[in-house]
């Protein structure tokens, strides 16, 4: 790993620097996914199938994956798995269901009534990944919080495959997606947005994918809502002398392992503790299945950092504003309030991230390169929407003509300032 | 107004169609805003200076707004306007004050601890647009559910001036904005996300502006937080045999006055109601100062449908999912379990839209373009971030090694799955 010291600021800017980098954008990949979009767009199921002979070497003769394929999944899974599954949803509905949201009204004035209306979303579309970066665990983690949130019909769409992951579709029934297409990259997202013979158009598109799915999703956003633009995944460790370091370094690569793009930071107050880390990820890289993977990551990607201070550390990851967080220091509870930016923060030496990837109940859709500066957890919150409602009557309006008219005279809209006189003249 | 009856479906797809044309892209815009900001991200103020010169045509000496010219422009607004200021700011507090949010925390088995902090934004960027489209009323929306959330610092940009609209400035010191800078367009929105010399970088942008502003904050969304993509203004009336055509037609025009992509629709069972609006617009168009645009907008974008019952009128307008939605029926509050889709819904004759525009605290920052099925008022939840957290003692991580570990070797995930094992070997 990569090893940092010295002044806060210039450590801080070239992290953020490095996090950009890894997230920039494609021109190239830009204009083809355009060019799918309004292809989709215009030809619907006959531009999906084109593109699945093309990309996924697959003729789709149906869309849509039968019940039986889906049920047959169950008897091909192992009873373990299926039991995870379902320990990991009780877990995630308890978390999520601390989300709920109640409208509120009240009555300021007499005359006057105002107040907000939740409501879920009529149609959600999930996209999930073929291949190997397909997570059984991922469609509990997008479906659930829609469920909870009243959404009434759930869409997964995944890419064609000769066989499909029996534990993909087994998580599909056990969250409650209503049906799933066989459609993958750019053209499902369009799908989704616009709608073709087969696929019904959504509100919302949430769920990772590669580069031409979130590419597509970027386009189509403001015409569907999208969950985020998601970046490679990200650990950041805290950690001092009372940190373990077996467990830091585990729990580093079991975020580098993911992805060559993969970033592990490690921010400690403890040259002792880097040394040891370092010695112990060489230890255990070496017995990875994903060796190569994780090495690339921890290589290219991993940083350690080095301050003299606690308030140090928190201050650097506050402004790296890491996708996972964990603070490995004795009594880590106490420094949740210096935690200023982080999508999910896992306190005290035996709380390893993986716990929230599978089965803690937080959402493990997170904000990454930094944007947990502004981005929260996928939740029950991004499947509702608010509406106002205002009620005043006669008397209340006439109370308000003179502030309300003066203002829209101020700003030059007469129509403005005559609809609200309008009720004061006559009488209805 | 052109008048549509028949299939609901159609008219419902005609409807869309109109939508989507009223919002399309534009690919030149597109690739000079890329320009613009490419340059300001590597140039920072040197491109800010250029730009205003070229396109505001103002020598920009300090882009700071001194306190001075704020203080000063107190003494150019009348009392009136900042009386009806103080009161619009009074109502916009008790209605946001319900958005509010706590975090929780829970302990679902022993040795669990699980929650959600809800934190405040730490810097924010209002854009707020020049010429005859600054509204003072705007600078309240934007910036009182921020401040209501706890951002530290709120940052105002505005196209520089010769001379400010005095009520701009005293509605953003009434407000509580923090700094102003002048900068517009692109090249504003540009540095509110990169940060300049002068300029601090924010962590979410929020504000109207025109179709440069608005690509911009759609180019840099994912760097930084956006409110949303915002197209022509919009209202929907529901109206039967009760309602007043005076004042319908009032309303109507009070937002067609607004720009002539601005969209007026009125959706009927009453076709004697359909017709004596028509007549009432065109009276009250006479005698508008802005006849011209508000014309125009009746003309092109003016829409009356006749349905045959009220659930058809409520189906039709959740399918549009207006910005604004009046119900100007007798009774009104008892239809608002109907409303699916609306961002604002005004209940009742005498809940004239501007109420909501100016006064009545709800939100004006509402979704356009039918995304009202999706997106919700701007409001205090836009200016916070949920940040999960987790703590599991040694004893919760042994139980819950085997679920864990299962999912995680099913996902191919070893090293995932070792960081949890590694928790129950040997002790700490």
């Amino acid at each position: 790993m990569k090893r940092l010291t010295g002044d806060l600021a210039t450590i801080a800017a070239e992290l953020r620097q490095e996090q950009l980098d890894l997230m920039a954008q494609n021109t190239d990949v830009e204009a083809l996914v355009r060019d799918i979009i309004e292809n989709v767009r215009q030809n619907g199921d006959v531009a999906l199938r084109d593109y699945s002979a093309k990309f996924d070497k697959i003729d789709v003769a149906d869309f849509l994956v039968s019940r039986e394929t889906i049920d047959q999944a169950f008897e091909e899974v192992t009873p373990e798995v299926l039991v995870a599954l379902e320990n990991a949803k009780k877990n995630i509905i308890s978390y999520h269901k601390h989300q709920l949201e109640d409208g509120f009204i009240d009555s300021p004035t007499e005359g006057v009534i105002r107040g907000q209306v939740v409501l879920p979303l009529a149609r959600v579309g999930v996209y999930v990944p073929g291949g190997t970066a397909a997570y059984p665990s991922s469609v509990l983690m997008n479906v659930l919080p829609a469920k909870l949130a009243g959404v009434k019909e759930i869409i997964m769409v995944t890419p064609p495959q000769e066989k499909f992951n029996p534990a993909i579709l087994a998580a599909a029934k056990i969250s409650g997606v209503d049906k799933i297409y066989q459609v993958g990259g750019a053209q499902a997202i369009a799908a989704l947005a616009y709608g073709t013979q087969t696929i019904p158009k959504v509100d919302k598109i949430t769920g990772p994918g590669n580069i031409f799915v979130a590419t597509a999703k970027k386009q189509v956003f403001g015409l569907v809502g999208i969950d985020m633009i998601a970046g490679p995944s990200e650990i950041g460790v805290i950690a001092d002398d009372s940190a373990k370091p077996a467990y830091v370094a585990a729990d580093l690569l079991s975020q580098a392992e993911h992805d060559k793009l993969a970033r592990a930071i490690l921010v400690t107050n403890s040259e002792k503790l880097a040394d040891a880390v370092e010695v112990e990820i060489d230890k255990q890289l070496k017995t990875l299945p994903r060796e190569e993977i994780a090495r690339a990551s921890i290589v290219d990607n991993g940083r350690v950092i080095l301050t003299d201070s606690v308030d140090n550390m928190f201050e650097l990851m506050n402004l790296v504003a890491p996708e996972h967080l964990e603070i490995a220091m004795d009594n880590a509870i106490e420094y949740l309030p210096k935690i200023e930016n982080a999508g999910s923060i896992f306190l005290g030496h035996f709380t390893s991230e993986p716990i929230g990837d599978y089965y803690a109940g937080t959402n493990h859709v997170l904000p990454t390169s930094g944007t947990a500066r502004f981005y929260s957890a996928l939740g029950v919150y991004d499947f509702v929407k608010r509406s106002q409602f205002t009620y005043y009557n006669k008397d209340a309006v006439i109370q308000a003509t003179k502030d309300i008219t003066t203002l829209a005279y101020s700003e030059g809209l007469a129509a403005h300032a005559r609809a609200i006189e309008s009720r004061s003249e006559g009488k209805k």
